[in-house]
Order: C-alpha cells, then sequence, then structure tokens
C-alpha cells in the first residue's frame, strides 16, 4: 500500500461490537480521510457496512475468531490465531496497516504485541499512556495507565521517556514537562516506588519537574505524568467515573426541560458545563497508544461507541501520519 | 469533666491558622452545641476569641510551639512538647479532652499519636480514613486516605476491619459493604498487594464484596473502599481537585452574572450542580479520622477554614458521643 496510511479496526472486540465499531470507522473515514480496515467476520461486517450507506471504501479482513473479555489473556492470544487481536496485530506486523485500533479485551491486545511486534529495544515494559483533557489548552499524558499493576523504579524512567517524546509528536511539545505522581510534593514523599523513581527521574535529561499530587492532575502543570500501572488505572477511571457523573447530570436536567427553558445567557453556561463533562469524558480521546512496543496500537474503552472508536481511530492516523511509532523503535525517545 | 464531651482545636496548625481555627471552633460551639478547648498561644487566642464575639464559653489551653507543614513529623514532634499538637494529643490522653483536631502538619499529628496515645492491640498500622460523598444517600469511606504510602496485605484486612466498625459506629450501617480498590473487577486482578489482600479479605467475616474500580467510587457500591495510602490519597486529592473545578465554575459563572440571571427554575439546577461541587469538597466532611490509636484524633485538612474545622470538630463530636473509639480500643472492631 505504499505511503498509504491504514488503520486496522478491530470490530469484534468492546461492548458495543460489531456495529458500533464498524460505524465508528466509517465515521473516521468520512471525518478524517483515514483509510480504514475492518477487521472481524466478513459476512457480518460488509451487511452491517452497507447499513450505514456511504461513498467511502474500505477494506474487511477476515478474522474468524474473537476474543473475549474474561478470557485469559495470553492464553486468548496462543489459542486463537484467528482473533480479531491476532490478525490486527499481524496486519500491523507485516506492514499491512499502519496502526491497529481495538477496543477489546486490553490484556489479550497487549499480550498479542508483545507477542507479535515485540518490545522496543531499551524498554522493559509497554506501557499504556492515557490521554486526559485538563482546564487548560493541551490536555495530559499519563504513562502507564493501566499495562503493569507492578512496577520498578526503571520501568517509570523508560515510562516518561516514551511518553515525553509521544507528548512531543503528538501534541507538538517541545520539551514535555514531566512530572511524577505522588503523594505528596516534597522528594522525600512517595511509597518506595515513588521515591526511588524520583530519583532516578532527576537524574535524567528529561525536564523533570517533580512530583505532581492528585489534585494537581487537572490543572496542567505537567505534560506527562508518569506512575505505575496499579496507580494509573485508578486515577484515569476515577476521572472518568466522575466525567460521567457530570455527563448524567447534563443530560437528566437537559431532559427534565431545565436546560430548554433557560434565556440565551444561561445556554452558554450550560454548554460550558457541558463541555466540561465531555472533557472527562473517555468518548473525547477515545483510546490509549500503547507505547514500547514496536507498532502503532491503540487500546480504546470496552464502553467506546461509534465517537470513542472514530476519536481513537484519529488518534492512531496522527501517529502515523507523524511517524511516531517509527522514530521511538530507532531509539529517538532517547535522545533529546 | 466527667462525661462532658471536650474536643481539643488545634489553633496553630493550618495555611489559615490561628484566625480561621479559631472562627471554626467557635461555629461548632453555635450550631452543634459541643465544648471546645483551643489550643495554642493564649494571648493570640484571646484575642482573636474576642473578636467573634459569642456567647459560647470555651477555655484556652497555652501551646507555646508550632510545628510547621515542612518539618520532620517525628523530629518535630520529639523537640518540641509544647507544640499545640503535642499539647492536644496529650489532652486526650490524660483525658482531659474527648478528641483533638488538628489542620496541621499530618505527619507529625500521625506520630504524636503513635508515641504518646499508641496503637490499638491487634493493630499494625494506624490509617486516616476518608470520608468521600457520593451520589447516594451515605458517603464512603476511604481507608487508607495517606497514612502508610507501603503497605502489607494484613494492613489492608486491619483497614476494612476498623473501617466497618467505623461505619457501623458514625453511618450507622449494620453490615458495612467493604471493597477493595483495584484496577478490575476479576478476582485476580490488581498489583501484588491488591492479589494478596484480596484472598485474606475473602476469608474474613467482613462482608466483602470485592474489587472496587475508580469509576465505581462514587456510586455507593461499597460503604468503605480498602486500599494503600498512596492510592487512597492520589484518589483522595483527585476528587478534591475536580471539587474544586467545579467549585469555581459556579462561581465563575455566578460572577459573571449569568447566574444571577436565570429564571426561577434554571436557579434550581444551578443549586443542584453547586450541591455537586460542595459534595465533593473536602470542605463539607471537614477531616479524615485516625483509625488504629487510642483515641479520638480527626486530621483535617491544611486548607482548612471555618467551615471546614467546624465540621471537622462535628465529626469528632459524633464519634466521641457515640464512643467509638473506646469500643475499638476494648477491641470490638474485632467482633462481628
Amino acid at each position: 500500500m505504499g505511503e498509504k496510511i491504514v488503520i486496522a479496526v478491530d470490530c469484534a472486540g468492546g461492548d458495543y461490537a460489531p456495529h458500533e465499531m464498524v460505524k465508528g470507522a466509517i465515521e473516521a473515514t468520512e471525518e478524517y480521510k483515514v483509510d480504514v480496515a475492518l477487521v472481524g467476520r466478513k459476512a457480518v461486517l460488509g451487511k452491517i457496512a452497507r447499513h450505514y450507506a456511504t461513498t467511502s471504501t474500505f477494506e474487511i479482513i477476515e478474522a474468524s475468531q474473537s476474543i473475549s473479555c474474561d478470557e485469559s489473556p495470553a492464553e486468548a492470544v496462543r489459542s486463537k490465531p484467528d482473533s480479531s487481536i491476532v490478525v490486527g496485530i499481524n496486519l500491523v506486523r507485516d506492514g499491512v496497516a499502519s496502526a491497529f485500533v481495538s477496543a477489546g479485551n486490553t490484556g489479550a491486545v497487549l499480550c498479542a504485541a508483545l507477542f507479535n511486534l515485540h518490545r522496543v529495544k531499551g524498554i522493559e515494559r509497554p506501557a499504556l499512556c492515557g490521554i486526559i483533557h485538563t482546564n487548560s489548552a493541551a490536555p495530559v499524558l499519563l504513562v502507564d495507565a493501566g499495562a503493569n499493576a507492578d512496577c520498578r523504579p526503571g520501568f517509570l524512567v523508560q515510562f516518561a521517556q516514551l511518553g515525553a517524546f509521544f507528548a512531543r509528536g503528538i501534541l507538538g511539545i517541545e520539551v514535555p514537562r514531566v512530572g511524577l505522581l505522588n503523594n505528596g510534593m516534597e522528594e522525600v514523599k512517595g511509597n518506595l516506588l515513588a521515591r526511588e523513581s524520583y530519583q532516578l527521574l532527576k537524574n535524567t535529561s528529561l525536564n523533570f519537574i517533580g512530583n505532581i499530587e492528585g489534585q494537581e492532575i487537572l490543572r496542567g502543570k505537567a505534560d506527562v505524568i508518569v506512575t505505575d500501572g496499579f496507580t494509573g488505572n485508578i486515577v484515569l477511571k476515577t476521572l472518568e467515573g466522575l466525567g460521567d457523573t457530570l455527563h448524567n447530570f447534563v443530560e437528566e436536567d437537559q431532559a427534565t426541560g431545565i436546560g430548554h427553558n433557560l434565556q440565551g445567557s444561561a445556554l452558554v453556561s450550560y454548554a460550558q458545563l457541558d463541555s466540561m463533562a465531555r472533557r472527562m469524558n473517555y468518548e473525547e480521546y477515545g483510546g490509549a497508544s500503547l507505547l514500547g512496543i514496536n507498532g502503532n496500537v491503540v487500546v480504546a474503552h470496552g464502553r467506546s461507541r461509534a465517537k470513542a472508536m472514530k476519536n481513537a481511530i484519529h488518534l492512531a492516523h496522527r501517529a502515523a501520519h507523524m511517524k511516531t511509532f517509527e522514530a521511538i523503535k530507532e531509539g529517538q525517545y532517547l535522545a533529546r
């Protein structure tokens, strides 16, 4: 396919597969002029795609198996070579697709990526890079957002290097500010992992700005926040839970007619509130990029509907366009 | 003082000491008919108290020293026997006060409590019990909210026992649902600490309901959520940060006049939004009780103003009234 960017989309994983996955992929082709390859059962996907009548063209790549959310990742990847996740990852490995986006079993995507795309040289553990929208203009990258529940200090340094490189590529921030998520501001604060990571981070060439406390995450003080995948996952989901709460609040209020009865000036404030709720909603950023493997893989939320998928595809497309993952593979994440 | 309940209030600790501490204490005497003892420099506190002209009577107890936020806790407690924190803790030890409330150096309060009140028999590590307001009627208790950055699985079982007992006493929940904060729902999920803690928790007589993910914290699924103090502190502060964001949003919007120009029906929705912002604001719950030491100690937020102090004093007063800490001391937290 030469220089053409094709994003492979897992249409068999996620709570709303296959319909919302297909819909999101088609919306992405229309909105972002992306080429997509739908991965799943050809007969099923073709039928759904025809339903969303479109002028876009896209490929459908057969994958007869699917991995469910509660399957054991490594086992499922080994025993289902024709699953949408394994097929999709292999499209990236073989250069047929530039990236793979999946809302399926996160562990299985990680395993398949590790097994078939392999780790980047110098990286011990690949990490998920969550994107958090903040009160300031640029979002914050949270690494690791959930791939590694138990970490060693050296892993966090690698997360910081990968995260900073990704922030340069994707967010266009020349010298990203890197913070360490911690339970206090001072250097001596933290659990053993955080205290040791602090000492390593301050001796790197990164723009390490020190500890970031929970209440500072949304304030845009750091561009990249590093933490272990256990804490990262919980923080990201806590923020998501609040986004949901706010979102429901706006929707309920509008349903009761209160929103509709507001004067013009008041609608502005509703729009603001709604915008805030949306900023905290995972649908807006769509997915988390997997950093540290030789390939462009985006893990979308299991609850993703079309909009979240569309945004996850957009994220994969931007990274593919910038050749971010090729650069990481070449070790450029280590250079400053 | 017999059966009289007196709450000792640290008037030398916290960002807004001494004024807001004195004000909060006086407001508590008026609103909750609590007796308070102000701890700090008599001359200074007397002058401030006179400023807030009141019919309440209260004692002032001299403490000539104060411990600042950036002092090393253990060292400060040892070298400043006449600090408001040490004096206040000793008032509890000596039975002069029923409880001690401080917005000062949290580590120093923990140290002074450990040194002078001692651990409850069977408890290896005292923990902070944070109170999180949720979308449902009852709040959720988060233990440990920050006292122990590094934990062993056995500690989390003790946090669960203390938290459940506290929920029975303070929230009146007969059989509190205990959840383990984790990065997934399934039993096998988590870091090493969470996985091992899960196995211990399910073999206790507690009403253990399994793992709680970040997005479920505010949904009232569990009455008590246990976690290590590192994760607990970060989650609590993340929620606080969002409370602040919402609060600012409401205030800014009202300041621009939009709020004031709304029709009656719209004001209801503003009130709802404001109520939601307040629910997430630390000022509403005021403070975190220290569980696992022989005494009633409440740690208030360093940023506490009068309102937060008043609520923290109210929390201490309720626990004193219920004799919760006497019961914990007697080992009743182990009984079901």
